[in-house]
């Protein structure tokens, strides 16, 4: 994921999180207590999104859009869609994504005295243009620790040089993404802002709280700039290691060479599995997770538990022998890290199909043990939904609280305008430990976590598809 | 940890768990909540519990109670908590410990059709006797799935076989500590009741709901039986082997060899640091975790976590510039995994010096995310504590649920009698995996996680040591 938290503005949308067991307006049913049992023994005991992520990751891998490794992984979600054997049709949705690749070269020294390098941990940032000619670059460096900091210097001061963006994570934070909000206009942004002001290059510190090795990398965007200049992600270490340096020897010089590349754009696809519901079959409830990932890991926890989940979370259904009564599809969304395109299609075509959502859950921000769902709508919706709560409270999933729900799904608040959006929210510590790095593989994701989300989700899409909103 | 989960008779004891975001009686100080904030600053930026965790773990290692690790454990207990510069005193309290050692030993062979042989992860259970004379022991192999199916076997059908206990955890359990609770009977009375029965020796499978080639060990207790015989873990994967050649050759054999050793006790300490309390020195508040640890890996979130936090959250304390009102004393308790020697000595010992005790906290769940405490106390002081809620809530430790407490600080409730006893209480998903496992390593522990926990529970000592109960 690369969402901005925006929980304040959601906040305002959606009220203030109300009482964690506020009593329900209508009790829950019993039956609804026993269905959801029912869907949570299914997929603690027989489930498959497990298995599943296994083989999208190691199988598979990373999977930037545009890759072979996207095509094959399109491949697979369809495949894996028709053998849940769950689904009354499974399609693709034509979109068409970009196409950058990370290219043979990436390396990047501290040059100090005496022409003494020091290798350091870097990765191109993911857009980012190559060092000209794909040739060592080799400048000064100008530490800043943000955006305005470097706006303030002097033209002077930051031509030719690399600016080097350094704000760390604010680890006062106690959630994590708050402190990726807060860090990351200097991924984003960075090299853009540098390349306007004549400079040659932006290295800008991983987006992580770790302290290790890893460099993070993450898309950057050069907007309306003429002037692209590359930008690479220092890993915390490399980070830290440069500042350092720089202290003792401002004269120090750093080079950089990449030869990642923007390619013409390619076809790809958001896979579709679709659930026809069985009274209410115009109303769509949409859920899913993204298919597309970065290249340097495996897109485990970013997001190729999203993608199971949101296939097992319909199996798991079918297989409680819970019919829904709206049209539910599930949505493996292409291109969420650089681009959109498969979200913004998706939203796109319900409109012209003159689609009636009613509601999107999107899980992308780690499998971890849930703790409930991020929700934006009306306060009224927002207490209608809270009602539900002691039915989710027992299998720790029932704290909900207004915030951001997710970036695939966000397109349709333009278009359709879905009665509420819901994003799948997990215990957040580690998730950007890993995130954007060779980390984020297999073996960082527990199944019971895994498979506590999924079954959450899917509980929450057969309250919808029952009551409605 | 090796407590069993007696959820439903501390809930008859404390109550039902109230709303999780009740409204407070009396709203809490804004003095509260910015010295709590003081807190969580002091554990996020210059936290001092993760490098202490990582000695512990790296350096001394695996600490089980009577052995020369456990010994070096203490000198580290005592000269961490001076280092701390917190404490007004730090001493030992002298008690006499088992000391079981493993051996060198130990290895367990599945013997098919004509000697064909399949070696298989074993451990021997903590406590155990050796095969005899340390000499392989090679006999036929019963299966059952529980102690009331192993009675009702018949005498014949037991005598001279190996009796393997196949319960696996209930993985519909949301809970895998209730699962831990389910099983356990049979690492504990398994090889008591076998002996007792003519059976040669135990086999059991781990304790955990993973599926890998790690055997867990853990305690197993003989209570009075004279005919003790040897009891060894499975791996969950070697428990699944052999079940499955069972079922294909009942009359295969299981061959064990295994020379673990009960020694004299020896001498050991509970390493205690003391704050006296500048309003009412004479009430005791006490935070601990316990420093033994089985010896197959690093003790890392059983319970290096729980001992680095107690001493980290009187640090927090003083560095946030936070008196306690009351006594404080963080405790290492010694001798929690087999035996509870030193947490019986320190309950012992406050009532020979007429000690009035308010609260204990134990923190033995291992060191994930926080949700809050387990608390075992009587209603209205249960919802004297809720009112606190809203403090620790922004912080994800604003969960209180009547529940089980500690081992080591279960012994104050039979002489000293505090108010409350608390038990720290985190994500729970990995720990089973982990858990008396070559796996409970220092690499398993995430630092943000570990330092949320010690500022939750420095948070409750201030809040305690404040208001009373």
């Amino acid at each position: 994921m690369r969402r901005i938290y925006s929980l304040l503005l959601a906040g305002l949308l959606a009220g203030s999180a109300a009482p964690a067991r506020a009593q329900a307006p209508t009790p829950p049913a019993k039956a609804d207590s026993l269905n959801i049992r029912r869907i949570y023994d299914e997929a603690l005991l027989r489930g498959q999104s497990y298995d599943n992520l296994r083989y999208l990751c190691q199988r598979i891998g990373g999977r930037l859009a545009g890759s072979p490794q996207a095509a094959l992984a399109v491949e697979w979600g369809k495949l894996t869609m028709e053998k849940a054997n769950c689904f009354d049709k499974v399609y693709l949705q034509e979109c068409q994504v970009p196409h950058w690749v990370r290219g043979a070269k990436e390396r990047g020294q501290i040059i100090g005295n005496k022409g003494k390098s020091i290798a350091v941990a870097v990765c191109a940032l993911g857009g980012s243009v190559a060092t000209p000619g794909n040739k060592p670059l080799r400048a000064g460096v100008v530490e800043v620790k943000s955006l305005a900091e470097f706006k303030a210097l002097p033209d002077a001061a930051v031509k030719g040089k690399f600016i080097f963006f350094n704000r760390p994570f604010d680890d006062r934070l106690v959630e994590p993404g708050q402190a990726y909000g807060g860090a990351g206009d200097q991924r984003r942004s960075g090299p853009a802002e540098a390349g306007r002001r004549g400079a040659v290059g932006a290295l800008v510190r991983s987006l992580t709280a770790a302290h290790d090795n890893n460099p993070h990398t993450g898309a950057t965007n050069y907007g309306d700039t003429p002037a692209k200049v590359p930008g690479a992600a220092l890993s915390t270490m490399a980070a830290d290691q440069l500042s350092q340096l720089l202290a003792a020897d401002p004269k120090l010089e750093f080079e950089l060479e990449m030869s990642c590349l923007l390619l013409p754009d390619e076809k790809s696809y958001n896979v579709v599995g679709e659930v026809r519901g069985a009274k209410y079959p115009e109303q769509v409830i949409t859920v899913g997770g993204h298919l597309d990932s970065w290249d340097l890991a495996q897109g485990a926890h970013d997001d190729g538990t999203g993608v199971v989940q949101s296939i097992e979370a319909l199996r798991l259904l079918k297989a409680a022998g819970l019919r829904p009564e709206r049209t539910v599809r599930a949505v493996l969304f292409m291109n969420e890290e650089n681009g959109t395109r498969g979200g913004t299609k998706y939203a796109e075509l319900a409109q012209q199909n003159h689609e009636t959502h009613l509601a999107a859950i999107e899980s992308d921000g780690g499998g971890f043990t849930p703790r409930g769902f991020n929700v934006e709508t009306t306060p009224a919706v927002f207490q209608k939904v809270a009602a539900w709560r002691p039915l989710l409270a027992p299998y720790l999933a029932g704290q909900l609280t207004a915030g951001h729900a997710g970036t695939d799904i966000e397109p349709l608040a333009a278009t359709v305008k879905p009665v509420a959006l819901f994003g799948y929210d997990c215990d957040s510590q580690r998730y950007f430990d890993l995130h954007h790095s060779a980390l984020d593989t297999f073996e960082q994701v527990n199944k019971r976590e895994l498979e506590l989300g999924g079954a959450s989700m899917a509980s929450l899409i057969y309250l919808l598809s029952k009551y409605g909103l």
